[in-house]
């Protein structure tokens, strides 16, 4: 069984530029032994609560899978319902939950930063873990990645990643080529012009798809999320277009390496990003991205158990 | 207790033709075993998501219940704010899940054989249970119905079971005639005349209700499903009106045998199908039916988990 | 660890008329022997659904919390995709639920006393906790302020204790205020005088905000119920304008006593009943009220299971 050296033991999971590359990579440890079966006993009953202020069924499932895998009884709570609909602001919201006795939390919200009043309040004292902060960050999906990665190859010194598609609008694509660089990865930049910026120029070079296509480690795609563009800018793509110009297409995985992966957070748009027959293909990792978001999660809410005193280490 | 010959074992439970009639016998037993306290041992912690795309809290509350009884982490899984609404194909929806760790799941859809896109995918290897899908079945609500009337009747051979009301538009009306023919029932319906049409005559004769009061031993009512009829077929009933024509009336059970008994798939519309002071009557198994319900989705739950290698037999 | 005398049973728990100041303190104790960490054992696995037909997430939450610490299974029910939108009505929703295995359950439901139907119903054998009926009771809001008064003061002979607000409206105020009586409080009333009116005089006097922060052991503030104003009167009050009337304003803290309490249902509106900076003052037990939440409502519940029994006492 792989096992991390020290137990991870943190206040709150907010965002990676907290995280140092030991850090990341003892996170990233840490859900290699879950997924290997490691398991922690808790020193009573606990209980965590998911509030997705924003929909993800995907991110939620996926927290909600990781806390019943640690033991965690989960309490369910539907925004939809829940007392911010009659003004109460999220810290007081959480404050309840924490009365009740929620130990530990995932949130995600379309605010960017939302956590900062949470953990600046000095009366919050339960773990939360940042589910998505609205184009900030995602830090479970940047850890989910930097896992995927490390398992296939093992080291991220000298690998060659591209991250390919929306990135003005992605938190996936500002957080991974932060963490890509400290872990001692290259990283290139693909997809339409006009959503690559001078912001990204410190952290990695554009390139057209077809040559990251030659020379890439990992194809990173990113979803094409409509609902962030206006509609102007929108009908300058066609599903049809955006695939032949930016996506992968089956002639660029024929000239991508043997050995290289294809990524994708998730949803993928079938025909956009990637053509439909690929999505699954042997270089896809899209799956196992989600089978690791899981051990990921675990490592995250158990660093929040711990630091909380919850878990029983022997 | 009540023990079955052989564990049932599927990788999926979708319609009631691809059951044999000696398969329908395992399940009411298997149903009827877990009623009488059978528990099953599972190999590992294991996971159920149940996708209601169509509402319908009474079959999806009776999924709950009966994956809770087998000892499974039920997953929350809310279909109003999932993928599926950012355009996501079923198929990966479930792919999604199975990659997060859910085992087997319980779908119900609004389009008929919903579940062949997803049983010829190669890429979904977890258990599905049709929940219901359209105009098509509802299989869980069958074996409920035939372990209700077994457990009256001991037998189906030469039962009299009359099928009333909404024939054209019902899941269980068509499931019913079949499987009922299969277990050497005979099939009788009443009911609208414009509701029956030629494609019941195989299966069964119309008579009307007075003549099926009479001669009976189960008088199977189906619920007006108001929502399935466009307003102008609708105006032509009132409630009282259904009622009088085709529905039980005190006048009409006085008629029935005293060893007959009362059924329907539930909600009832009181005063519609069912005069109200007759829906919990002595010879009313409806809440028998609710009841039963949940021990044939442990039955068929079991199955799939068996089929999965979860089940620890010994 | 403190100990009721007798185990409290329920058939159910509906309404605080029914209780009688020895019922309401062994309530209070054994809420504060689950508090200090009591436990049941149960005789077999049991199951709790939890039917908010009107939304509120914290009572919601608590009672979920409060199911699940009692080793409860808790079914998951959503009203807004229940049959009671095809028609059917609740008693027949709980019937159901009964059928498939529910053992308890809270129900909050926009309409007072709704629960006289189904109690008179004698289908219905399960448990029921009231958790809000319309503008009548909500007894275990009750409970949960009666148990927070009692752990400040040790007793309640003699106390002063002021409800101020939206006196016409809460739910709150008259159960507390006819409680209070008999548990030998003395009862004061503040806030608009348009919201108190003649009813209130047998349970106690109104005073100015002022006077009652002078002399009362306890501010009990109620919520200002926007939703339940009509426009007109509404626009009377800015929230500045209220709090400054009738609210607790720094001013008024210092004017009171220093042992002196300060309640509120919750969720407050910062600034409008109580100023903000004093909602998590030293003197405030907002939070500490819903962490009492918990354990009353694992007392109501645990008094339904012991009715049903469901409790293994040793």
């Amino acid at each position: 069984m792989i096992e991390t050296t020290k137990p991870l033991s943190y206040a709150n999971v907010l965002s990676m530029k907290d995280l140092e590359a030991d850090e990341v990579m003892a996170f990233v440890r840490e859900a290699q032994a879950f997924k290997a079966g490691k398991q922690i006993q808790l020193t009573r009953p606990a209980y965590a609560a998911n509030l997705f202020f924003e929909n993800s069924t995907r991110t939620h499932t996926s927290f909600e899978m990781a806390e019943r895998k640690l033991g965690l009884q989960v309490v369910d709570f539907n925004p939809a319902v829940s007392s911010v609909n009659k003004g109460e602001t999220m810290a007081d919201t959480v404050k309840a939950l924490q009365a009740i006795g929620v130990d530990v939390m995932a949130i995600r919200d379309r605010h960017n930063e939302y956590y900062t009043k949470l953990v600046n309040d000095r009366h919050i004292h339960l773990g939360i873990a940042n589910g998505g902060d609205g184009s900030g960050e995602h830090p479970s999906q940047s850890l989910l990645d930097m896992m995927t990665i490390y398992e296939e190859f093992g080291s991220f010194a000298g690998l060659k990643v591209a991250i390919i598609g929306d990135l003005s609008h992605s938190r996936v694509a500002r957080s991974n080529m932060e963490v890509l660089n400290k872990l001692g990865a290259q990283v290139f930049f693909g997809g339409p012009k006009k959503w690559f910026d001078d912001r990204f120029d410190a952290y990695g070079t554009w390139m057209p798809v077809d040559d990251l296509a030659d020379q890439m480690d990992v194809m990173m795609f990113l979803r094409v999320q409509h609902e962030r563009l206006d509609a102007s800018e929108n009908k300058h793509f066609t599903a049809a277009k955006y695939n032949a110009e930016y996506g992968l297409t089956p002639a660029r995985k024929a000239r991508m390496q043997e050995h290289a992966i294809i990524m994708h957070p998730a949803p993928v748009n079938r025909g956009v990003e990637i053509a439909d027959e690929l999505v699954e293909c042997d270089s896809s990792r899209i799956f196992q991205q989600m089978a690791n978001g899981v051990y990921v999660r675990m490592a995250i809410m158990a660093s929040l158990l711990r630091y909380q005193g919850l878990v029983d280490e022997d």
